[in-house]
This record gives structure tokens, C-alpha cells and sequence, in this order.
């Protein structure tokens, strides 16, 4: 079939499940839709997440719409699902948006910026800051439509086999890092490295790369990380709450009766919150096993270190803007909305973590 | 009517609609509920956000369930909703939990804690920490369902006409703070004063009262305080991250069919993210205006004065705890948590919050 026929068959399916539901809700025909995830199947966080989100939108549906969730290479592979649900050969995509930015350049704003938003804040930019309108924006030219559907809350810097003491010490680092933060450390004089999941622990244990990221305690703990590493290094500078999100094919959604199409959106919401909710639960245990119990040894970035990389963020994220009119106006609005964040968590969020813990 | 007739007639008439709805959605008899809030009608924030959430409903369950949403005074007092919903007059309501500390002294912790969590915490601890299922063994013998409704983030220390400059200062200091930041400041040797709302402006400004706390910008600036006082100061220890609630009748609640149920307890979700966006956003812009428009001094408490009232924060919580079973075993729930959040997030959003804003 070709890409237009395809297009096609996917809008009248879901025009006659969406008609189908306007009859009674228990003679209706089942809407069966399909959620590409760029995640394995039930990788910890990220796909239990839209496991989650896929269950909670066949309970508020009354089992109207069914979903069904695909991981990484079930159906399409893990970086083929934007242009999976474009096409509409699945209706649902569970991933990043910074994964997109060879489409997008200006998508990488809505997942994770270097010195960017926290999670608490991209919420607020996202839904009553403008963000929201502008990731449509984005978007639109795909026929997508997306949510914030979950977020990891500030990452962990990453494991290190050396010591970080210095700038200088970044020069020559083999790192696995990739995006924006990679090319941060390239010009602090690093070596970014691309590795997918499943070559990060035999290259750092064999001493092919020196260092790297990658979640935080909970995810890393999973991964075994601390047996390939000595120090684990904070705070993720580089990914300060990264945003997951859920994008529906637009045609898909629209064809959807009203109640259906809100249920859907809203399922997002909730699935958004409650991945943040569950990383914050499952890193403060993860981090006490792994210092209690398996020795990690957490060292903090050194000022220093952290001064360079944000000059240097700073840099690196201005002139991805001008690349294009559409980052730029993200840019913008995004730089705007951090620069008031940090005047008001400088006397709310930040300034009570830190009265809490005075010595 | 006797309150004993009230309950059975509120519970049939639920019983009778949750029976409608299982029928035909469009055929279905509209369910009507009512929410009863401790909010003036639409007041900024927190009854906008009670207003939201009943548009939710209504939108999701595609009119099945119309909530129409009443303030304070307008069906019962402000303080009399957990009453009002508990006995079925209505269906839901919309508070927060350190009201009803007389009938549950446990219930306090849900809401704010001097010391205690953040809003990210917060929710951390309710679905994935064993918070909201304490929650619910609170209020069970109420027969009401409790679910987290919104969040305002840290607050403000509050306004006050006089410079804390050390322990001292809060000798003799009277300032209108309710609960347990009110104990804790009294045994600071300040003197806490209870006045609704409206009587602040006045007290502030006759010099009746020398500081008061409220919110955070975006309320404090649609008050007028910045007009009576001269200090802003920072951070809101006593309340870190205040949890709006929405509590509804456990019996009218279980005669909704299953999806509606589902629907019910995931807009509530939906609308307690969504508050916290609003507050981040609002009070990014509101805090901009108060200092570059109206001069507002911003002043940061002594380190002196946080160590000493997070000292007796800590006491007066923990003898709080000691006053009854069900409370003991939420504070030690809730203190177990903070323990571990403490360790996290001094390496995640504390230590990354503390990295942008170097110098």
C-alpha cells in the first residue's frame, strides 16, 4: 500500500470506530489503537509509563478505545515512531521529542535543554506559559498532535571512572552523551560518544569510553551501572527534567467523538504527573540502596566545572535557535519562562531545599 | 430531615443514576452532583482550579455527571464542606486537609507541613510512596474518597512591617499564621493570629497585626498586601508545598458506574497537576511585577532564624504525631520519605536549582 493509501485507510477506520461510539457506549464497536513507544517493552518508568497511560485510557473509555502498546521493534523501531503515527500505521507514539530534531529542530525544547527547566517548571511553561501552543505548532506540519506524558525529573550527571576536578579534566573525556549536551562537552574539549542502551555497560567496564549518562538511580541501578563505574557524578546539568511525551496522529484524535478525544488528551496529563511521581519515589530508594549498600561513591561537579558548562550551554543552545524562525520563537518563549523561574524558585523552590537542609 | 433520611436519600438518588448511566450514554439521565468548596466563588487559583475540575468531568463523562460548583457560603460555610459531603448534602468538595485537623488529626500532613514536603515530593509520596493510601484510611471513617486536587508549590514566608534580622525579632511579633506554622511560632515567642482572609488588609495596615502570611505573589498581589507592608520575605518554611484536596462521598462515588469512577478520580489528578502549573507561571509574572513595578523589598530569613524554627518545627510535628495511633503512622510514612527526598533531591533539583544560579 502505498504512504497515501495508507493515510487514507487510517482516517476512515478511525471515522467509522468515532461514529461507532456515538451510539450507545456498550453496543459500540471497540476503536482499537496502536501506541508505538521508543522504549523496550515495560522498560522501567518509560514504557510502564505508557503501559499505564495505554490501561488508563481503555478504563475512562469504557473500553470504547482500546490501546495497545508496542515497544521498540515490535512493530516499528525505536526511532521510526514519529513518522509511524504521521503515516497513521499507528495512531499513538510514546518517546522524546528531542529524538525528532532532524524533522524539528525546535522539538528538543519540549524534551530537555541544557541548563533549561526543571520538570515543575516545564509544566508551568508547557500548559500556562505558551508551550503547549508552540509543541503544536511544531507538530502540525506532521499531522500530530502532542502531550507531555511523563518526566524524569533532574537527572543524574553520570558515571565517571575519573576523578572530575577540574575544566581540564573534561579534555579528552570519552563520554556517552548525546544531543545538545554532547555538544557541550565537545567544546569543553570532551569526546561525546553515541552508544544505544545495550553497548553503555560493556564499553564503560572495558574502558572504551570513560564515562556516561544516562537516567538517574532507579534506571542506572537497573542497568548495573555502579559495577562498571567508581563515581557517579551530579547534578544532570544536562537533562534537568526531561519531558517524555505522547503524540496522537492528528486525523486519528479528530475522528474520535468529543469525550473521546478529551479522555485521551487528559490520559496524558495524568500519565505526565504520575511518571514524575514514580521516579521521585523510586530514585530516593534507588539512591539509598546504592549508597548504603553498594558503595557509590557521589561526588558533586566541581563550581567550576559547572560554571564552564553553562557559559558553554548557553552558547550551544542560542545558536541551535538561529538556525531556524520556529526554534527561534521556541527559544524565545522558553528563555523567557526560565529566566522568571529562576527569580521566583530563587525565593520558593530553591530557597526552601535549601533552608531545609542548613547545617 | 433528619441527618440519618439525608444520607439514604442522597445514596438512592446516586444509586438511581449511576443505574441510569449503565444505559445508553445519550439516553442516559444526567447524574447531577454538587461540589462545595472552602473558596470565595472563582477565587484565583484555588477556586478556579475547583472550577476546572468540575469542567472536566463534565467534558470526559460527555454530560453524564454535571458538577456544579458552589463557593463558600453559597450552599455551606467554607469549613463545613467536609461535613456537608461526609453526610451527602453533597457529592464532592474541595478544601484542604489541615482544616478538618479537629475531626482527623492525622489529615493535617496532607495538606502542609511546617519543614515537611515539596509539592514534587508531595506527590511522590501520595501514589507512589503508600501516602494517598493513608490518606484514604483517614477519611474512611467519614466515608469520604480523598484525592489530591492541586498544589500551590513553596509559598512565602509572608509580609511583614518590621526586618527579622535574627531570633530575637520574633519575639513579641504578632503575625497572622494558622496551624501548625502558628504553634511553631509561638514557641519562637511571637504571638500567631487567626484572622479570615478578608481582615488582613486592615490588620496589616492599622498596625493591629506586624506580618501576615498568605500564598505567594499571584495571590498576595490580587490582595493588595504589598500596599500594607514593607518586607516580602522568603522561603514559606510552614507551608513547602500546600495540597488542595477533593474529597468525595464513598458511597455516591461506588453507585457511579466503573468508568465514571475512573473518570472521577483521574480529572481530580489532572486538575492537581494543573494548579501547579498555574501557581509556577502566575507567580513567575506576579513576582516580576511586585519588585520592578511596585518596589517590593524582597527579604531572605537569617539562617539563624530558619535553624531555629525548623528545630521547633520538627518538635511541634513530632509531638503532634504523638497524640494518636493513625496520626503516628502517617508522620512516620511521611518522615520516612522526607528522609530519602532529602538525600535525592540534595543531589537532583536542590543541586541542580543551586548549579544555574551560580556566580
Amino acid at each position: 500500500m502505498k504512504r497515501r493509501d495508507l493515510i487514507k485507510a487510517a482516517g476512515l477506520a478511525a471515522a467509522a470506530g468515532a461514529a461507532a461510539a456515538t451510539t450507545p457506549a456498550h453496543a459500540a464497536k471497540t476503536i482499537r489503537w496502536k501506541m508505538v513507544t521508543t522504549w523496550p517493552k515495560n522498560f522501567p518508568g518509560l514504557g510502564t509509563g505508557a503501559n499505564n497511560l495505554a490501561k488508563l485510557i481503555n478504563e475512562m473509555s469504557d473500553g470504547r478505545i482500546k490501546v495497545k502498546v508496542y515497544g521498540a521493534k515490535e512493530l516499528v523501531g525505536a526511532l521510526e515512531i514519529f513518522d509511524a503515527v504521521s503515516q497513521g500505521t499507528a495512531e499513538m507514539g510514546h518517546g522524546a521529542s528531542y529524538y525528532w530534531k532532524g524533522k524539528s529542530r525546535a522539538a528538543q525544547f519540549f524534551a530537555a535543554v541544557p541548563f533549561g527547566l526543571t520538570a515543575q517548571e516545564m509544566n508551568g511553561w508547557l500548559y500556562h506559559g505558551g508551550g503547549m501552543e508552540l509543541w503544536e505548532e511544531a507538530y502540525a506540519p506532521f499531522g500530530l498532535v502532542p502531550g507531555a506524558a511523563g518526566n524524569t525529573g533532574v537527572q543524574m550527571g553520570g558515571w565517571f571512572n575519573k576523578e572530575i576536578n577540574s575544566v581540564a579534566d573534561l579534555e579528552g573525556l570519552k563520554m556517552r552523551i548525546p544531543g545538545l549536551g554532547g555538544e557541550v562537552l565537545k567544546r569543553a574539549g570532551g569526546t561525546p560518544v553515541l552508544l544505544p542502551g545495550g553497548e553503555i555497560f560493556p564499553s564503560l567496564q572495558s574502558g572504551a569510553i570513560d564515562a556516561t549518562e544516562w537516567v538517574g538511580p532507579y534506571n542506572d541501578m537497573a542497568f548495573g551501572l555502579h559495577k562498571a563505574a567508581k563515581y557517579y557524578y551530579y547534578p544532570g546539568w544536562h537533562e534537568p527534567g526531561t519531558t517524555l511525551e505522547c503524540f496522537v496522529n492528528k486525523k486519528a484524535l479528530e475522528a474520535l467523538p468529543k469525550d473521546l478525544q478529551v479522555i485521551v488528551r487528559n490520559a496524558i496529563r495524568v500519565a505526565n504527573q504520575d511518571m514524575l511521581a514514580d521516579f521521585t519515589a523510586k530514585n530516593n530508594k534507588a539512591l539509598e540502596q546504592l549508597v548504603n549498600q553498594h558503595g557509590v561513591e557521589l561526588r558533586k561537579y566541581p563550581d567550576e566545572v559547572l560554571q564552564k558548562l553553562r557559559v558553554l550551554s548557553d552558547a550551544v543552545v542560542r545558536e541551535e535557535a538561529e538556525k531556524d524562525p520556529m526554534t527561534k520563537k521556541v527559544y524565545d518563549s522558553f528563555v523567557a519562562f526560565r529566566d522568571q523561574a529562576i527569580q521566583w524558585h530563587g525565593v520558593s523552590e530553591q530557597a526552601y531545599l535549601n533552608a531545609r537542609t542548613l547545617k
